[in-house]
């Protein structure tokens, strides 16, 4: 089974540390075919940055769909075009953070969500509303540092992730902690050592959830919101005769 | 891997149905251990059944937990005793409404659910709103055949299926079916090649999603509202002393 | 007129609590038939006790509808099995908490709810949600005792519901607090002449509710969900002879 | 126990109807003080309507609070100026709709309102949604006629409000109803006998519910959005002082 | 365009701040009509106010209407009666509080209200709710002020209402914030001054949005909900023909 | 003032219709300053042909508002791409989506939108949801045709639009009927004509909505989700630095 992993940024050594989650997520024998978002933003921190990455994600996932991946996996926390991505798609899309929430809602009754600023909170809390999970999301938290940091100084992020943490335990009674941020995917076995409780990486969770899809031979439907995009050469003669 | 199955209610027909369903389901080195409700009613078919059920299940659970399984896997609709099996259960617990819910919201934007009996119509609709799923779900839809008829009376069971399956279409805008009976699993495969649409089976879901969660080495959260049941023998005395 | 209360946990001594307050009360005439939930747990405290307390309390419950109660209480917050209780019952059955959640919202805008242990917070949440009182309960708070060592250590008891009220008056702005365990009504006209405020035990409100119910001559839908249970012994037959 | 029970309309003739509702659904002992809106319309179709009504009715409540009744139903189904009385009483005060939809939820887990005049179908739509109830309420529906026909022209009201009945038993799946006048009191139990449901009139409902809730010795908070209306006297010399 | 503006409690210097307020940000052209609530309570500080004032406001928007009004707006921040004075009235009706919500949810993702007394807040809350915006609105909070002293003590009124402001920033995550008093208009290039972020007067926002309405030539629908009151004499008759 | 109005679709003969629209709707004295999405697809039809069309979009938006446009209009009822605008604009962003949605909860209690492909319909449902709208919205319906067919047909498109609208009359109980895509905005006075009901179309709604945006000086929060994009060349540094 061949799972493509897509990073909408264009920055590829964040690439490279989500492939090497996704490969430690996956099954034996799943080959993970992970890309990066040609022109993309460095990082997508709101909705500006999503809206740039999508259209590069979009040709990438026609192009592995076409080439046979059983799942796709978009590995951005924001969810970035996944709507979008199950139109051009066959296999299963799965988003990082559609997942988390669908495995912490099954390993807890109320979960918090930490992510790098402030300015994602509003853009997760929506999302996680969308999801239908806004009863069980305690809190959407940041650690406020940029996504890029994370890597760049791990000592402040790991101090910020774990007071967080120990935070969404004590002011939330979250019983789970999902990790809002495709990067910190690496940190996500030591926090949960340090907390106690299930802590949920969304490459992981996504990973495993497009194996487990991809496996049973589901599809995207293609009926309806998700069809394939229209071949419209015959409106616009019909509209230009028309006009 | 060992995937704990439990069929609540006590038909062992119907567990070997199901466990049919969930070996065709699995991956290769899953092993299925299926398990029947000891002393539970006939068939689930209301919150009645549910509860008469729900004990001996419980302690199924419990053994299957202690003897390793990876995760467990409620093979009803009604995903009766969801909540405490995660109490007893240090593995992650999967019902299979939730795991088809779970796929459906992935695959679609818009579903419908197809059970047995009209008298299990509100009981799905309450829990597609408690996984968050109401704004998808277009509608419950019921075959009004009871859950043993399904086998006895095959040829009725497809006709009705397939009735309210193309109802769906038409009239609902579905671009997915949930079935909403584990033992429907065995009409899965030939109701999606009729409808042309993805047919979601609960135990298919709900077995790779129970693998997906096994194979990342998730655990129910021991934190807040599933912590395993307390030892209440101090509290007795105390209570004993005190009055 | 006569009320069957059930305790559904086998503590007797709880039992004679709630049947104090029941007859405290009742209105003059009324006979208060408070049972115990033979082999249930001794407390509930989470979704496994309620589970393993429901099979009892429905026998109880279907016994005393064929001798006629009038109406039936179910004396634990956690409102455990009402669901299946009103598919076993002629006459109407009242769980304590919706009870309480229908007063409350008939003598205040925004009321705060105080249970036990904190595993029960998630618990309560999903009740009031279901009973269409979130946007009305301020928050679920919890005195962190558990239910037996309200009576065991009654000093401790009123000092932490104390607190609790207090902060639940000044942060929350809860105008009216609701009282989330069957083991607190003794304390509510002392908590009540403390805060000020009204404080709505859950046993007192669903004996008067239950009155009221009987009183009108109401009597449980058997069309749809709370139909009586199928009797199955055809569907048996059927699939045997089909299998 | 007195209860006043207001007919916020001016129609005397149909306060006489609903008088005669409270004292048959009344318990014995239970007085029945019945008032009519002076100078208000003569039926309540509308939001209008029911904005002309409310100052003589709070009147209304302020004097028989005053005089000791023990609780206050407002005889109208649109709930009139029901969160404006609950600040002018110190009784509870009890509205016909958010009885019904209190007794509703408590009978059967779905459940349809038949009303008079299509303009108030989404007035009890929003009644509905704002007690929490939208996802148990299938539909609201209209026989199309005036408020002041169903006496007029009583052959025709029970006609249609029978053929309504219907439609929302098999095309809604309703397993109760709500009569959504208090002027269909007096139908209340031939529906009954006619559909074999429950049907719920508001009155009934209401009369004993507030016989509970006085009987249990409850009162409105006065700590908040109830509290009593402020005594302005001083703000206005200070604003004089000021300006 | 004639813009009828009414001031639903009678102080006479209320109205002057709230005129001065709309012409300040009418367009060039726009005349505004502002009219004080005979009769009416001094202020409007809860439901029983409201109700007080909304009979004789509805009269003033019956005749502001008749003699060609472009569109009413109720100058008061519980938007009073505001369905009401949709039936009686053929041009747009805007209430102050929804303008408010509609712009806040156009300039920001979340915002926070801050109104003037305590009780107000639940008020508050149910509108917003009622508007759509729960998931939008962080906090409703009070300076706790009477709405008179905004004038009679501005010193205060400002010193409260930055402290609240300063609290939804960093508190609340608030990114927009909604003044909760009409009162309060003039105060809002101030506030907006020292917070850095947008803060929109409702009486601001109503004026232009009354503005758009009346200058696209919208009318209030006549059919439904808010169809014109419903002439009853024909009614009356045959109810006392039928008596 | 000058109002932005960018058509995301690539179709230029539709922008003239937009402008055409657009510039019957203003105020004497706006400007209407048209655009048309340069290299996007040539209608928008889901979620594909949104994500395609919006860097574009974003592109006209940051330079007109350089520019010193007064407001933006985005004139494709999906409103793709709009929390992603208003976080390049400094002047308020319109979505004729949100614009209608808000004019029409002003003008009825109940309204129903008609959309061209039924692929649309859960788009739709789903952004009305977002805006709070959903208890409102009573369905939305589609014509089934494509958006160039609109002006390349238009007879059918007047017959397939009445019809629905009818429909939404008596089925729905629709007071007001909300037209769902840009390329309606010249039916919408002969479609109120024929219905007797409020016709919005989003373009006038819009252009109405930002004229008083931008009229009363209001700004898009720069605080939060719509603060400008981050200026990340220091992140990358920094990044580069660590790797």
């Amino acid at each position: 089974m061949r799972i493509h992993v897509i990073n909408p940024n264009s920055t590829t050594a964040m690439t490279a540390t989500i492939a090497a989650a996704a490969r430690a997520a996956a099954s034996p024998g799943t080959v993970i075919d992970a890309r990066t978002g040609a022109g993309a933003p460095v990082s997508i921190e709101g909705y500006h940055d999503e809206a740039m990455a999508v259209p590069a994600m979009l040709a990438a996932i026609r192009e592995a769909d076409r080439s046979g991946a059983g799942a796709h996996v978009i590995a951005c926390f924001d969810d970035p075009g996944l709507a979008a991505a199950r139109e051009v798609a066959g296999a299963p899309v799965i988003g990082i953070c559609q997942a988390a929430v669908q495995v912490a809602t099954t390993l807890s009754a109320r979960f918090s969500v930490i992510t790098t600023l402030p300015r994602s909170v509003p853009v997760i809390e929506d999302l996680v509303t969308a999801y239908g999970a806004a009863g069980r999301c305690r809190r959407v938290r940041a650690v406020d540092l940029p996504v890029l940091a994370l890597e760049a100084d791990p000592a402040t992020a790991r101090a910020r992730l774990l007071a967080e943490t120990r935070a969404a335990m004590t002011q939330d009674g979250a019983e789970a902690i999902v990790l809002g941020c495709a990067g910190m995917a690496d940190l996500c076995q030591w926090l949960s050592d340090q907390a106690g409780l299930p802590v949920i990486d969304g490459v992981t969770a996504a990973i495993r959830l497009a194996e487990a899809l991809a496996g049973a031979g589901y599809r995207t439907s293609k009926s309806g919101a998700y069809a394939w995009p229209r071949d419209k050469s015959g409106d616009l003669a019909a509209h230009a005769g028309a006009a």
